[in-house]
């Protein structure tokens, strides 16, 4: 990382602006794709040598990560800037450091791969999911036995593959970036949390739909499969890379978890009521898989006895026509409003901790505030 | 670890034996399960606090990592006992080295668990394989949706949330053993080789029987999927930890890589047929499953192109009668003659590795040497 002023930073010691201005976030995540391929194509060569069949889940990888928007590499990057509190005229990513951010893209990937396996997805970045994908291989190559075992085989291997490859480019940025204890163990809390945010998914998509721990459930999905893993998380590992104390972290956490719920918050409602071509996935596609959002559960307070009746009857059911879709998304508008408003105040909560950082504490600049800002209505009110 | 006499040793440098003598490996084994069944249950404790729903996670791993045979933990201390040359009264396991040989058992158990789901297997040491206790799980509680789909899905994520933990302990143990560029790599090779092998065993299985490369490929996966993984490299492993050289660890190959071999080839003729009361395994099961095993490909040299035939079309159909597997048994018999002759071949040449480390070398003493080739012989001859 070049840097100007290099200082270590703690809550509230300084009125100078710790990050004063900041570039697109754009420049980041293609410095951290460059990085992937980079890593990915080196395990291709390691693959190859290995058996020549070896060589399609590298070359499945590198297409898989070539897609997404990238958004825990740059909240890693905005925690270490908030750490460091560097200066800077341009943005740069030291390798090592665009190595850990690369490393949650993997993470994330592996973790994307599996989901669609358990989803029976079809589709992801409106491309094939991996696991359609093989099995598509297999019948092109007529090769023998079942295809879609197959595929769902090669998913799920190549999903722990991936989880491999993100721990050994973490380990790789760790040599160089140094490992501090709370590092270590929030990059541990990282992995585990986004994966029992996951079976708790799983768990309460069984769950009958009047079960009185509806809403909680929905919550400890939303805050543990997302709001933490997404968006907590990789501001606080980006700070704890670059040595940050733990007030700094609690600080963080204070503006993360908010804008972290207020962004799954939006993913639900995009699930539901987004455009399939900005989302790449179907209209209503939650409702065919039949997710317990805090939307449905929001919902559930409004409906007569007969429609949530219904609408249990309709979620998770794979083979809903299109008008049940439709209809069951008119059904869920009457939770859109308290979700929305939700949204709202989350947003709001985390811009809150952002000015008290601009103001008295002077953590941020005011281009660093505006950018900042920006990114933060991005993830909560964004259409895709 | 108590010591009396400690010193980090390098091939051939001195007469006297560096591993005098060495107590039963069910000591090693029972201090690694206890020291599992710690981690798991301080597990529960942080799952239980995110949600009661999670407690089902680490309770299903306290169950299915009570099984098994720690061959893995065994070798890595054998492993660490060449490298440091340790003399002993009794067994004994540092903390740190008993979570390091933990952290393969838990690797091993996420593979496992990830298998069945790849394999369709219904048990697992005698026992309902993971996603098939979450299946009986759903249907007991009269759970929504499908039980098979819960129960794959319940497997694939509590096998990814048992390989973090298999990273976390690992790490723990690493703070206490330090960490060596050495055993950094090896642990990543571990990790990656033996899901590459099961790729490779996958990819293996769809292709047609009269393949050219049916020998090559099967030999890939023996050793990557399982020689390797199994065997070289947590003796590798071990021996790293403990701060061992490049030469000591290439001697360590030459006897660790044949005897993996030897013990795969066992399981795959174990796996046709060893006797269902003791593998816990159907008769034949690797018959139904399709693997394209060492012994397939012997046998295939050895059969008339109508048996080929046969074969081709019941390798890998779940649907056959017993009758048919215990046919196909027999046809499997004219690959075991070599197959067999190649266990031997391979055990006699790490029993030759052995001799030279007790001769010139003196790297092990007698009653070492004796109980290294015990466990040899019942790793390449076991009945289970």
């Amino acid at each position: 990382m070049t840097s100007d002023q290099s200082t270590h930073r703690s809550a509230g010691t300084s009125p100078a602006p710790a990050v004063a201005a900041l570039d697109a976030p754009e420049a980041i995540a293609a410095e951290v794709t460059a990085g992937i391929a980079e890593f990915l194509e080196s395990k291709a060569d390691e693959f190859r040598a290995i058996s020549p069949d070896a060589a399609e889940i590298a070359n499945a990888l590198v297409d898989f990560t070539r897609g997404g928007k990238r958004i825990r590499p740059v909240l890693l990057w905005w925690g270490y800037q908030l750490a460091t509190g560097e200066g800077f005229d341009r943005v740069t990513l030291s390798p090592a450091l665009a190595q850990a951010a690369g490393s949650l893209e993997l993470l994330h990937a592996a973790a994307l791969i599996h989901d669609d396996v358990i989803d029976h997805s079809d589709t992801r970045r409106g491309k094939p999911s991996l696991h359609r994908q093989f099995a598509g291989l297999h019948a092109e190559a007529g090769y023998q036995g079942d295809g879609e075992s197959f595929g769902v085989a090669a998913a799920i291997v190549i999903g722990d593959i991936c989880l491999a490859l993100s721990e050994e480019l973490f380990e790789t940025a760790q040599t160089t970036l140094g490992i501090t204890p709370a590092a270590r163990a929030l990059r541990a809390q990282l992995r585990r949390d986004v994966m029992i945010g996951q079976f708790l998914d799983v768990r309460a998509e069984v769950m009958p739909l009047d079960d009185d721990r509806i809403a909680e459930r929905a919550w400890e999905v939303l805050s543990y499969k997302s709001a933490k893993y997404s968006v907590e998380q990789p501001l606080l590992l980006g700070a704890a890379l670059a040595g940050a104390d733990e007030e700094l972290l609690r600080e963080i956490s204070r503006f993360g978890l908010p804008l972290g719920q207020a962004f799954q918050l939006r993913d639900d409602v995009l699930g539901v009521f987004g455009d399939p071509a900005a989302t790449g996935k179907p209209a209503g596609d939650d409702i065919r898989e039949g997710k317990r959002t805090v939307l449905i559960a929001e919902s559930m307070n409004q409906l007569t006895a007969a429609d949530v009746e219904v609408l249990a009857a309709r979620l998770g059911d794979s083979g809903l026509t299109d008008a049940e879709v439709t209809e069951t998304m008119e059904m869920l508008r009457s939770g859109l409003e308290a979700v929305e408003s939700t949204i709202e105040a989350k947003y709001a909560q985390s811009l809150s901790v952002l000015e008290e950082w601009s103001d008295g504490a002077a953590r941020i600049g005011p281009e660093a505030r505006r950018q900042l800002t920006d990114f933060a209505h991005a993830l909560s009110f964004r259409q895709s």
